[in-house]
């Protein structure tokens, strides 16, 4: 089996981050994975959650949205069906959880920071690009707070990125496209910080099973993913 | 008064297209307007509302949304809350008609055309925008459409193209950004054709009422925007 | 072409405004132009929307509804769909922003004045008739607060009235009824002050186009119309 | 304690019923009990819900509204809120079993008759106002249906008609009105048929309790008021 | 005609009911009448709706749910659906009526009691057996803030429990299963506290009528199946 | 750190699975993991969902729901909320897919396996013993559904079980109850085939983050409790 572009199976697809790419977002990059493009922004609201009010402790939420036009056939607006998908509801909890741990919460201040990551183009791995760009975006916004002198220090603990792997007749490979999606039998998505460590880990077999060494081999491709898209990060960032 | 960047009263934004934005859609465009900035996308789909079905007849359709991130205060996702603003159902139904005006439906088929639209960025004038570009994306569509050997010939009778006018400290003015639209006291949307007829005309006092006269001078301003865009429109298009 | 019971192209229907019609409300009227005959009342709420609290300013808000059985065909009930239509809510807004262009509303107090707008026999016209009556509704309302010392003078700035037009095979006629409405061209409502200004106009081409003199025609029509109304809002109104 | 206008504890308000009140529906009455008026119509639509089809047989169902202007405080519009009340749906439930309990279904054919009970104003009994109202704009549909020639016979078993009861201060009343219904301590409604049998009794004891001997006098008076209704419907059917 | 196991007309179905269902509750217990199970609890929560903020009172409110698998055909989950239906919410406001009658809500303090009534299994009667258990949750959960010292004395008027009666062939029984449930003409929900007054009578013919001679019946079996399901009551409580 | 009731940090609770728990559904047992007990139920309805419609092939498809009374504090009712929490969404998923990955569906026919997990009591694990109870539900009811002559086989290519590991101060621990949930830095739901491969594998870090040492620590512990569990479901099942 060969990968489209001839690409190796342990090589991803050609990542561009493109900062400030929106002008009301206190922070805002576009990211491109190949030909999947999402636009990620951070916006600060002074309040937080009910749960939290009084705390001394700050909130990132993500919202998420493929666009009706990002998908080969247009997919309904979930505005228009009037209720959010179970799909959706995941991958927003998931970019969610997966900033958090990295962020400083109390240090933040009784804010709301609220990230959205539209896709205008999905071909695969959007919810992976979408965590990888929103941590862009968030350090973008927190720099400006604390070169305005909201905030005293960037309250960030470690980089966070995160890629998809999986495994199509027997091979793992990493970086899945939209055609290699629909035909993996194991499909996977790590989420781990520049420090090597693991935020989230989300396998699934798709009517089949993995096995243990197999699983290893997995970890082992995404981890290489991540410290190239973590590399890129920090090039965008000048850190 | 003094327009930003001293834009004379009778003067539009800078306006760009840019055709086969997204590589999904059949006809595709990103359109700005100054700062505004929306993704106009069609999509066929083989077939037709529930009142159609059986006529022989085509259909177009339009959504629109405004991007949480695309707005200076963040724009709560209609998806969240469940249900789309009474603002967002007017201006997909404004979308749809201006089409439907110009659109040879039975010569379409029994196919429905969605076209989404879709504002990465809010400076004024995005239903305008909205409409300009769409109607670029649509013929791009159905170019493709015609090349395919589905149709025939396009079945597009005349071009279309809208622009905002308004009233702001007695002054009639073209093309209003954002922060003229709040201090206007008479805002106007016109759809017009290439051959200079009205398709739709909306124009709304807010706080204070608008003269016949000034009627007058708002639709000769409207006029002469809408010939610009659709001289725009047809250098793209190459017709 | 004749119109039904030969009335003339500039001829109205008769309309009738019944005030009082109902015991609860602060100002309440029937209004019947031809067939179509809608309940307008006013009920005062001593409270402003959130975005309004603190800052000395009442409001008027608007809201439509037709009642299954006012049409040919029963109208399928909005709460039991569990939405409003795109078509309610543009009207809805209509009416409110009509209204609101004529009342003093810091001079209100901190107050919403409701207005409701319920069809009871659906026969062309009855966002217009809608205006037309809940203006009066409004003014009986503020003058019976102004009766009971709960505001000092009337805060209403002018007389409002609203009016359709459209074109049938050519020709520009007033006051369309349900049957002409469905064979008209071109479309239009209009809403006008005592005064003789303007304060929206919406023309929407139905599947056709119509030129600069045609929308002339349509104005002069609709003004005609207007002042009858106005008329007659005086009589009622003892003013 | 002594009842508004002296009524008598076993006399009912006065009780209008004005045929012919709506032009579009097959059959339509105001009905006026004292100063409650429901607007009550019955229009038939050529299918039956899903669990009839092929069956046969034909469907009453009935919806209920109270319009926002009709009661005392402003009352919030379902179709705004999203949802109907469960208030709402009891009622709509308990008018469509009183109807369907004498309706012969099977000789209407496969057709539904959809009744609508709109409160234009609300002082206390609405519900079986609508149920004696809507009964005699059924009558007409299925007169006007037989006249037609599209069922043979009025396919009626027997009259239908409500009333409510209750016991204020221990003392039993007929046809409780709006300030009677809020200090009421037992509150039932009773819906009897021509020949004198029960079809619903739903009888609820406020805040405290009700004895055998309380029904049995409760009971008598909803006869007796049930009596007279059903006299008047003979009245204005002319049967 | 006779009953399933030979029981008498006059004959209930075995009930047990089990206190101490479940752990977290302040008052739970399992109720079963013959293959009805219905889990009812209540639990405490520190606050009142908000037209009781202030007044000094407190609030009892009860859910109720047919679980999916409660049904002989699977029953479509009311979250999925996204409403609840009529029924359910008949019966929950049936429910808390009931519940409210015996107690002394200004002694509660301003706290409610929310009961939840979810159906394991459904063979009839679980609106009823749902009261019956409830009041039983009620009770333990108020004799546990006794205990606790949160409430002074058990504020607590009367026993309550209901029970079904019907009419199938002419025959009036007692405590319909699910089997008579669907045969029955007639079907009359009675609740009756321990002094044996009326709370609630639902009585409703289902395509036929009922004498006065028949609800005397009816009233009579209803009032001897409460006594004994009373009695059960007083035995699990200890009082 | 001492766990409650003394348990080793790779103990699981004691685990009972009650098969026949319902009368109606075609498969059902009731589940018990220490305190943690969730109603399992598979009713088979015979029609699959649209995209699988003529294809030839089964569906199993399940559904889940945490009874408010189930936890310490009332977990509010999603039918009541109007929606289903992206928490509740994620879980049916799971569920659903987790059963797929055994389930021979072609060989169902064209059939829909609809599982239902209803959370009686919430002490931790609820999803996972949803998984391992629910996988005898379904044996239950394919077991039945060849008895009757309905399929030919038993369409269950393994067995199924799933628990929960977790991080604790640094100690990996294998099925946490609900008091260890809520002190967990890293929470992970393992799903597992009787020949010990995997299904799912959704490790999230609260707070922090987890080393692949950690990982392999986790795994291994869920690998042993998963054994045993499936020991025991085919002890139930004696197969």
């Amino acid at each position: 089996m060969e990968r489209p572009q001839n690409r190796g199976n342990d090589q991803m697809r050609t990542v561009r981050i493109i900062p400030g790419f929106q002008k009301y977002p206190d922070g805002s990059v576009l990211i491109e994975a190949g030909d999947t493009r999402v636009m990620c922004s951070a916006m600060m609201e002074e309040k937080v959650p009910p749960f939290l009010r009084g705390k001394g402790s700050g909130w990132v939420t993500a919202e998420y949205s493929l666009l009706p036009s990002s998908t080969e056939t247009r997919t309904q607006r979930e505005a228009s069906k009037g209720k959010i998908s179970g799909r959706t509801s995941e991958i927003q909890r998931l970019i969610g959880r997966s900033l958090r741990a990295v962020v400083d919460m109390p240090a933040m201040g009784e804010r709301t920071l609220w990230i959205d990551c539209d896709v205008l183009q999905a071909d695969g791995g959007t919810r992976t690009a979408a965590i990888t760009g929103s941590f862009v975006a968030l350090y973008l916004a927190f720099k400006k707070f604390k070169e305005q002198g909201i905030i005293e220090t960037i309250p960030v603990k470690d980089f966070v990125a995160a890629i998809s792997v999986g495994i199509i007749d027997g091979t793992p490979i990493l970086d899945l496209e939209y055609i290699e999606d629909s035909q993996a039998d194991v499909d996977m998505n790590v989420v781990m910080t520049g420090n090597g460590d693991f935020i989230e880990i989300q396998g699934t077999a798709e009517g089949t099973v993995f096995s243990r060494a197999e699983l290893d081999q997995l970890l082992e491709l995404a981890g290489k993913g991540i410290q190239e898209l973590i590399a890129l990060q920090k090039t965008i960032l000048g850190v």
